[in-house]
């Protein structure tokens, strides 16, 4: 008989599910539990209030889909051992570990090393704890096992690490653009030598994931309320280490580098910016007020760049672009029942290259609200 | 043409509106905005990790349904002036506004006032500052104001608080039985003598609520779990306390008590905690290390009390009860087509005074885990 | 390589896949198939007017129910075959395939055998047709199978059937009041002593269960509306029978009693119904009339019967009578951790005994509509 | 105090009101009750068992959007007389009431009088009986009114007929594709110069409208196993009246004409269809038997015309086509707040003209399955 712990998680009917003793070791690491305490979209809660979600649900929710996935391509007759599906589920549960608090923000500030090598530290850290139960899913998360399509579950156009963000950020904020039919895309998926595929009848379903995951980068990744107050944050991060470099600073060369950063969350940079508010910089106060009681940078975003503008802690310019899929990168194949596998902006009748293909490109200024 | 405020919230189908300035004003205030950082349910996600939702979310959202059921009370002729209107609308905004972090764990240890009290004062201090633009939301907060229903909106057995946090509560957690019907429950309100009353033909809806009601108490919010989480992080603070009587104390008395009171939230006592992990002390040492990387308690429930029982940091004893419906407190009153008004425990088939008046008491002891 | 046949479903995410040939099959057969025309809630679409589902996508949901509970048994370590597993989804799919017409309403009248009984012979029949196919779905059907668990699977007070009906009905009515978790039911369903059980975490989910089916019996099995629709169908086929004898005749003891029989369903009542509207009768052609127009009688709900009301096809009185959980019936068990084995009666705090045996009866009094 | 009827809707939360006894008297009208016997997607119910739902739910649908939609552009300081509301309401109370079963097959063959054509008659009819209470709706229908934009609400790109079939149609289906955020949406909608327009918030919301339409098309509505069918019940259709021109026969100029054809629903059909099963003639007795076995043809679809096909009742071509929006019909414009007004295919990054005007062709071939 089988001990099987039950997570609660709104997003899959509520709840799931994990019998392996050696996922539920690592789901109780003190580096996977800190993610209880990171926010999966940082600051995007200032405008939807309900994506307070955490990277420790989402990477449970991973989970979850790699699970099924895994017992849909079994099913198809595809070979898996027990160990490599160990493998696949270790290494999606651990995709995202090594990412620090608002870490699409703060990453080129407070740390100066890349969330994937943090990643692939801590998941080789806990290997090491426990004695080698991870190195089938660093072979599978670095993409050096064998077979290729276990690494594609976890990391390609169509992984499961999309899968469940796309949903998950979807429930969270309300928008209903991300709902992409998880359940009918995951029982799409087949392998083709050695790709991951999705079967003939799954054409639509990839096009509405597609077609979703573009709408939800403008509506909510890249909403541009959301740029105002990341960089407000980046300000606020680029004067406080200006005042005093020893703030957040961490040596990446020091012996317990990793669990100095395991310590710093959402929470305490949070902490920090209500602190500084009393500071004697008054730029620094006034950064810091205004991110705690919300008082955002107006911006605005063009179709062609901002000119000659200012550029300091109160003002600034970026740009923003997104590709609904990029051929660079992996392509979704798509099999036929005649045995042809041909890529997703041939099969489709909606999404062809000139759609996929196409690069938006925004740019952005944000200056104080008067 | 009145400028509408759009908030999105994931419980309302994806938004909820609001047009009036003064309303607009007062979620822009200081002590509104803070509650983006105090959870509604505390450390409810130790249990279920989707209700990191927060008191700003609840606010807003009852604020939404009192819209919604004062325009269904005008429709059937109850007579609501405009600046009526307003007052319920900002009484129910600011119910909970005095709510501390982790109220119902801290509120003991570590203000010695209660939410309610510093609700009012909070209440008289925008008031103040908006030149008595909340005198009639004070006056039916306080259940001073002449027409009574309107305050038994925002405070009642059927207030639009319940409403909105079972159906938030059941959102975020993904506890189907919070699902209440709001809409229904709303279209069926009516006032009769100056009470709040439901119509006849919400007898279901009513009885639906109030076994919702306990069934979400036991399964979410008296959930074991939580409780032994909640005496864990209680234990840790009067340690703490006990170490160093200046932690997180305010004076009541002092001129800046609403001020500095409005500086703490969820993220100063996490971080605090995180940092008692490197205490001298090894009890507060330990507490915290066991609140952060989730080693909880183990905690038994029982119906009969615990006896000779240790009580330290690490052990204790406890009580909890709940029953559906209290009589001392406001009925539910139904309101027959025929002019009748009855008690629902009366209306209704399946709810007598037997099922609604039982009061369950249950006995809980904690101890560590081995 | 297994073939999957995916049928969409909107009440599970979408869609439930079948991939057991014989299975296949039986759902082909056309006595399956008729069952696409009867409509599950009979006349309910005349008060809710989503409730058109069909017999058909309920005995399908049903099955798709079972195999997840199958599921759960096996991973829990109940020894159940790859035979035992298909004739327990054979026999909860064909559990309501003798169902007629507006059954409920129009048994007493049009044919004088019990749908128990046409299910059993339609099996037969089947199996028949398959060579023994179904010979063990008969066997747990007919509660003759040695392991009596699967066939409480099939019918008891936890059985697939209900939870389908409750999911669906409710998600076709719009009534909230039947969503009952059914996930997280069968996740906690188990085996003890050759007795279907709920583990000791499933009580909270088994007291929701048992309240929902007794509010959506109230709110929807018996709206007085759709008694109302039903007392008039009943009018009609007793008068045109007592007009024309052969009218939907139907010899059991023919041949080809039932290939005629299954050749009637929802749509030959109605049309029947239409043509009576041109009947020489003239109170034929009233009934008639006020159904195809939805001219319902007024009906009358009461504690106590009323007394002295005349009985013709325009006026009459019937009785109500609901249990919430009946103890002639199998009880639930709840299993606890330690073994122990008890009642749902004594296992919730929620539901006693008092609760559970109250035998709630209603009387009602339908008259024409002025 | 208004008379509010509440009508049972799962699409909007539970249900939907009306309190305008003009509206009552016209759902009440025979007319409109018949449309509870007409599915809204005819044979798809092969493909989605649950897309049972009816004319009827989808006209009580896009009235309650007209309601909301009204009240937003009311709001918004857009000057509509209660006169208007009721008109525009009532226009498209009755959009589809002249449709007959399975009228998108069946149009052609039954009866050649278009929909739209019936839809009016009816309408004058009901006009007639109701003393002129329908003239505003009838103009505003036809496009004969003044304020051009109430017109576009009840038929354009974007109106309230669209928003609620793809909503319902998503609902019933299971397809999660038509999910469009249609209250959002709504909460978007303005008028300019008099055209419906959207604000330019609504850009996303009205992409994924367009987009989720496309999918819904070819995942629903040119299903090819729902076109499979509807070539069957042609097929069935026209060698029944063939062998007797009879059948199901209305001569549009005969005095009782709408009265008869409004006697005729899904019901007739499928009895027709199943007695037709014991026809002397082969042809017939075979398709017949096709149909209510689920007996579905073959279908093939390619991007080229199929050639050489032979044509008769077993076998066939034909071909599909769709635009995402239709440059000839009327276009969406969207109102920034700086006062332009452009075309949805210029204010959109997502969706170019290239996109949009595209016209997808696909070309079927039927036959019989082996």
């Amino acid at each position: 008989m089988i001990k099987r712990k039950i997570i609660n998680d709104p997003v899959y009917d509520g709840f799931l599910s994990i019998d392996d003793p050696v996922i539920l070791q690592v789901v109780e690491h003190p580096y996977f539990q800190r993610q209880r305490r990171i926010k999966q979209l940082g600051l995007t809660y200032l405008v939807y209030p309900g994506a307070m979600h955490t990277r420790f649900s989402h990477m449970l929710g991973a989970l979850n889909l790699m699970g099924r996935a895994l017992d849909v391509l079994r099913q198809k007759g595809v070979a898996i051992t027990d160990e490599e599906c160990r493998g696949a589920k270790l290494a999606i549960l651990l995709h995202d570990i090594g990412h620090g608090p608002f870490s699409h923000t703060s990453e080129r500030v407070l740390v100066d090393v890349p969330h994937e090598e943090i990643t692939l530290l801590m998941m080789q850290r806990i290997n090491d704890e426990m004695h080698g139960a991870l190195d089938s899913a660093i072979e599978i998360f670095a993409d050096r096992y064998p077979k290729h399509f276990l690494h594609q579950l976890v990391s390609s156009q169509l992984d499961m690490d999309r899968l469940d963000y796309l949903g998950r950020d979807s429930y969270f904020t309300g928008v209903s653009e991300g709902i992409v039919g998880t359940d009918r895309i995951i029982s799409m998926l087949n392998v083709h030598d050695d790709e991951l595929v999705v079967d003939e009848k799954g054409i639509y379903s990839v096009e509405k994931f597609i077609i979703s995951r573009r709408l939800m980068y403008w509506q909510v990744y890249m909403h541009k309320t959301v740029i105002a107050a990341d960089q407000l944050l980046l300000s606020i991060l680029r004067r406080a280490r200006e005042l005093d470099p020893s703030v957040f600073h961490l040596d990446p060369h020091a012996a317990d580098f990793l669990d100095r950063f395991a310590e710093i969350d959402d929470d305490d940079i949070m902490v920090a910016v209500k602190h500084w508010q009393h500071s004697d910089d008054e730029v620094l106060r006034t950064l810091c007020s205004n991110l705690v009681n919300r008082h955002l940078p107006a911006i605005r975003i063009s179709n062609v760049p901002f000119e000659n503008v200012e550029s300091d802690y109160f003002h600034g310019t970026g740009e923003l672009h997104n590709r609904s899929y990029d051929f660079n990168d992996q392509e979704i194949k798509v099999l036929y029942k005649d045995g042809r596998c041909v890529d997703i902006s041939e099969a489709s009748d909606q999404l062809d290259r000139h759609f996929l293909e196409k690069q938006v490109t925004k740019y952005y200024m944000y200056y104080p609200k008067i």
